[in-house]
């Protein structure tokens, strides 16, 4: 009988092409994919709640897909962790309803960024945040960014490369904190648009270090132009998708 | 004219075979030598506040070396780490007085032992924490430890192999805390035997599993055999060496 299982997954994402199969490079998809059909002898179509970029990490990272197994499913874990490379794991595995897709069913997701302001960079920070070197100044970013909370159109804050019905998003949630010099930008949204987050990174980023950015008025041009530059993938960490 | 300079160093162990020079591999202070004849045309002498073993890591092991050079000591920092591999980084470099020496004049080293009691081994703990994989009774753990601090002879927590005058240490400060289920273990003593933090992390880490062991019986009988096993050295970093 077919069962529906979500997965919980993290990963390193800097040996990855990304989250999705692609014909130029390993992918975590495909890794866990491979996985699956190691463990059960079946190819799977597995569905994340959302694409990473190449070198973007997962922390609470979820996935579903449909099998006939009679594997026990909070047992398929283990199964599959050990056919996968230490820098994916799967950390839980649960059965879902058959309604439940990764992608369209998620309320709520939160993503992390990572910035490194020590003078030198820690063996341990390598790939782990983006690496800036200085000082930023965090009570002007934290300012600027009251401005994205809550719904607007982020048309702005959107690469191109993707076609979406809408670019309006809500911001639930924006913190910053900072630890050993190392600030965290936190961020719950019911959606994001492409590299929105790694923008949004990027723009707090150029405040902090003393551009004079008015978010209201780059929200309102709606031109990526007006926002700072994409902030480099290491940083970026998918920390928690959430579901009704 | 020579200077004597200090150097604070951060390195990731597991791809050496420990800080000091062997035959049989890479070693963290012939690394560092290297790149310091790569800057300054010079072979120098590396002395480091003490060994650690390969697999063990280091957030601020402090090393001396005397050199006649016309670089300013400040900026040695950035031309050592040129030519160092990515999970060695010297972090501050700094002249001090010809009497200093790392090993010898320090008065207080600050270990941290990092325990993963998470069900499944986060990619981002890989090698940087002892996995054991569930949960240890922490407040036995902590009660226990007590009764490692202040002046006592350390004989039982000593692995063989190393020849010192006295194992009498004193333990000024031990603290057991926990984040997202990883424990750590941070102690402060004026010095530490050969694998004595590792072998007070193993018994404290029996204890949590439940052993009904006895520090103080284990104190009192100087025997290694009497105490818990040496924990894998993935879970130890070298935090801090203080001097007057």
């Amino acid at each position: 009988m077919n069962q529906n299982i979500l997965l919980k997954i993290q990963y390193i994402g800097t040996n990855y092409c990304g989250w999705q199969k692609q014909n130029n490079g390993k992918s975590i998809q495909q890794e866990i994919e491979r996985a699956i059909c190691e463990v059960t002898g079946k190819q799977v179509n597995l569905t994340g709640s959302g694409r990473t970029d190449s070198g973007v990490h997962a922390l609470g990272q979820v996935a579903n897909f449909v099998i006939d197994t009679t594997i026990p499913v909070e047992k398929i874990k283990y199964a599959i962790n050990y056919y996968l490379p230490d820098d994916i794991r799967i950390i839980e595995s649960k059965a879902v309803e058959d309604s439940f897709h990764a992608r369209y069913s998620s309320k709520k997701k939160t993503y992390c960024y990572r910035i490194n302001m020590n003078e030198i960079e820690s063996p341990f920070e390598k790939n782990r945040s983006y690496f800036v070197g200085k000082e930023l100044d965090l009570s002007k970013m934290k300012e600027q960014s009251k401005f994205l909370m809550g719904e607007h159109d982020f048309a702005a804050f959107q690469s191109e490369g993707s076609s979406v019905k809408t670019t309006v998003r809500t911001i639930y949630s924006l913190e910053i904190n900072c630890i050993n010099n190392i600030a965290e930008i936190h961020i719950i949204g019911n959606g994001f648009l492409y590299n929105m987050v790694r923008i949004i990174a990027g723009t707090l980023i150029e405040i902090g270090k003393g551009k004079d950015y008015s978010i209201v008025d780059i929200l309102n041009t709606k031109q990526r132009e007006n926002a700072g530059p994409t902030a480099p993938a290491c940083g970026l960490f998918m920390e928690k998708v959430e579901y009704d």
